[in-house]
C-alpha cells in the first residue's frame, strides 16, 4: 500500500517530502489540502495534525506530521532503495550532514520563510507586503549566505563533497527565492550560485519544481 | 579521549547536549565560552562555528555545531551505553519521537526562546524587556501547550508511553520557564505539569539544572 501525503504542490514543507519520495523512487498518493481556503484548520485535518499544518503523511494506521520527521521515517522505510542521503555508513559524514540539516532548519528557514511570505504569499491573503520585514529578513539571509559562500568555496556541497539531505532540505525555499525579486541573494555569490545550479538540476527536484506555482491557488 | 564541549552552563542549547551526555554516561571535557562578554564572536571560536553560537563539540579532528546535530552524533557514538532515547528498534515509535522532536524545534522553541530572552536575559545586556514581545510569545506558548495538554492526556510522554529524546529536548527551556514569572503556563495545565514533574526528576537533568543560573554571568 502506497503512503498518502497531504499537502499542496507549492508548499515548501510539502515539496521537501515530495522531493525525497522521488529520490527514493517511492510510490505515493497525493491528497491536496489547500491552506488558502482554510482546509488545514478543519476538524478532519486537525485530527491528523493538531497544529493544523501541511504536510501530513499516512502509512496504514501511522499518521505523521513535520516534514523533516516524515523524511526520516521515509528514509528508514525505503532504506534499501535510496541514494544514501544521510551517509549513515560514515559517522563523520553523517554528523556533518546533520549539522547542515540543522543549519537549514534554524538559520536558513527562519530567515527566508518570512521573506517569501511577504513577497509571494501575502497578496493571496489580501495583505500588503511589509517592507520592514522584507528588509530585516533580507539582511538575515545575507548573513547566512555569507557563511554558505565561504563553506561552498571549500566543499562542493554543504556537508562535504557529496549530495546529502542537507542540500535537499534547501531546495523548496530556494526555488521560490529564485522566482522572487530576491534571486540576487543567490546569484551574487559565485559558489552558492554554482551549488544551486548543481542541486536544482537533479531529476527528483525538477519533477516537483515544475508545479511549485501560486497561479492555481 | 573524551569529547570536548564548548558552551555555558545556563545556555539552553549547551545544556540540551549536557543532559544527553549524562544520560549516555559519557565522559566529556567542558570548556566555558561566555557569550555575555562576546567570546562566541572571537575568531578562534568562529573557526569552530562560523555562525558564532554555542555549543560546539570537538571529537578528535571532528568539529560539530548545532545542539541537535551534536546529540545525533553522540547517540551514534555511544549507542552501546545509552538508554534508547530514539527508539530505533521500533520504526513507529522512532517516527513519533522524531515528530515531537521537530515540534520542539519548530513550535515550542521559537515561541519560548524570545519569551525567556526578554524575561531573563535582556537585562544582562542592558536592555529593557519588550512587553509586546512578551505578550505575543506568551500567546504562542499558550497555543502550543494547549496541544501538549491534549497530547499528554492520552500518552505519558510526548511521543508515547516512553521517555524519549523528544522529552529531553524540552528540558532546558522549560527549566528556565519554571524559574521565570511565566511558570503558570506549565502549572495551569494538569497533564503538562505532571509530565514536567516526571521528566525533570531524571538524574541526568538534575545534574545540569543545578548550574543553570544567570548569577555567574
Amino acid at each position: 500500500m502506497a503512503v498518502k501525503l497531504y499537502g499542496m504542490p507549492m508548499s515548501t514543507c510539502t515539496t521537501r517530502v515530495m522531493i525525497c519520495l522521488y529520490e527514493l523512487q517511492a510510490e505515493f498518493e497525493f491528497v491536496r489540502v489547500n491552506p488558502f481556503v482554510g482546509e488545514h484548520k478543519q476538524p478532519s485535518f486537525l485530527s491528523k495534525n493538531p497544529f493544523g499544518l501541511i504536510p501530513v503523511l499516512e502509512d496504514g494506521d501511522l499518521t505523521l506530521f513535520e516534514s523533516r520527521a516524515i523524511i526520516a521515517y521515509l528514509l528508514e522505510k525505503y532504506k534499501d532503495q535510496s541514494y544514501d542521503l544521510t551517509r549513515e555508513g560514515n559517522p563523520k559524514e553523517a554528523a556533518l550532514a546533520r549539522v547542515w540539516m540543522e543549519v537549514e532548519a534554524h538559520h536558513y528557514d527562519p530567515a527566508i520563510k518570512p521573506l517569501l511570505f511577504e513577497t509571494l504569499v501575502a497578496s493571496h491573503f489580501g495583505k500588503t507586503p511589509n517592507q520592514s520585514i522584507i528588509d530585516a529578513k533580507r539582511g538575515e539571509v545575507n548573513q547566512v549566505l555569507d557563511v554558505y559562500e565561504a563553506r561552498l568555496s571549500t566543499t562542493k556541497y554543504l556537508a562535504g563533497d557529496f549530495y546529502s539531505l542537507a542540500d535537499l532540505y534547501h531546495l523548496p525555499c530556494t526555488r521560490h527565492l529564485m522566482n522572487s525579486p530576491h534571486a540576487d541573494l543567490i546569484l551574487s555569490r559565485p559558489h552558492v550560485k554554482a551549488w544551486w545550479e548543481d542541486v536544482s538540476s537533479r531529476p527528483a527536484f525538477q519533477k516537483v519544481a515544475i508545479n511549485m506555482n501560486f497561479d492555481a491557488v
